[in-house]
């Protein structure tokens, strides 16, 4: 029914999440309105794309030996954020404050699943904690199970060092009414709950 | 915040019609976990629609010299529908009991917009209609003023010829409660109200 490059593309745009056949549809009928050059960039975008590597410090995606917040000179090494995603430093970065590091874990430990502790990036945290005297590990994981059961384990094989481990509190996120907030949230919240200064 | 390839790839995806940078980052993060065929796929799928053409009788996109629809000879040149995109073509060749052919006017006349009635593909509509003794030319354009005003402009330099020039009724599409209708629609559907058989 399309010509064969137009259902190509239909179907590569399929790939994408959250993408089925009619939004793929839509947006390929839009692509065939682009100029060339608008197509060149896309595709080129797409090609280079594959030489992103992992920085072999964090696991941050870069496209350099090693990425660009472990190459700043100006960051401290005194704190680490770990995270799941490299996504997820990028929120971090836009707070605009932090002058840390970070740490990309690549998964959670997931027992269900099959994700044990030496699936995801924790021994090159440990060999940073002991060679940097890091002096805080800020964990800022998915509040799950599995994020519960990642946030222990980093406690423990740490223990060993002299180094803070703290999180991020459960709670409700500003401007959110808290009638749309889950009863799980809102029993961690109050067990969190501080002094009204 | 990203490396370069990343932010031209969120950069492209943000072309993209109703991707703003939040949608364009998921994308691009989970484009980053393709593997390299996937996306291989992705950018050839984008250089080959560089090649679509449109076909020199209807209109239609192709990637050959006519469209696989003109190209059928076990379709008759009686009966045309006339649409606005090419994409509409896909919708009627979806009810799949159609066996006519198509014109695709690529707009629709607006004065307000200065699209006037050279500007979009009517010429040839004329000539098909001359030359291959079209019986009917059916007009499915978006209601709207547009749509309106292109259909009786198709309807007037149709009526040298002997073609019926017909359309469908505006209505109320199945399985839609009446409520999300709006009060135009039901208006206009009154008119072209019919007996109960």
């Amino acid at each position: 029914m399309y010509p064969n490059c137009v259902r190509n593309l239909i179907d590569s745009l399929k790939d994408l999440p959250g993408i089925g056949e009619k939004s793929a549809e839509r947006l390929a009928f839009s692509i065939l309105n682009f100029d060339k050059e608008k197509i060149d960039n896309f595709a080129n975008a797409l090609n280079d794309i594959k030489n992103i590597k992992r920085c072999p410090i964090c696991n941050n995606i870069t496209d350099m030996d090693k990425c660009y917040i472990c190459n700043d000179t100006g960051r401290d090494n005194d704190t680490i954020f770990v995270v799941e995603k490299p996504k997820d430093i990028v929120l971090f970065e836009k707070m605009g404050n932090y002058k840390g590091k970070y740490h990309v874990l690549d998964g959670l430990i997931s027992p269900l699943e099959g994700i044990n502790p030496e699936d995801i990036n924790l021994e090159s945290l440990i060999n940073r904690v002991k060679e940097n005297n890091v002096k805080e590990v800020i964990v800022v994981l998915k509040p799950s199970i599995e994020g519960e059961t990642t946030m222990q384990y980093i406690k423990k094989i740490l223990s060993n060092y002299d180094v803070r481990v703290s999180k991020i509190p459960i709670g409700i996120p500003m401007g959110t009414d808290i009638e749309y907030i889950d009863s799980m949230t809102l029993e961690m919240a109050f067990e969190d709950r501080k002094d009204v200064a």
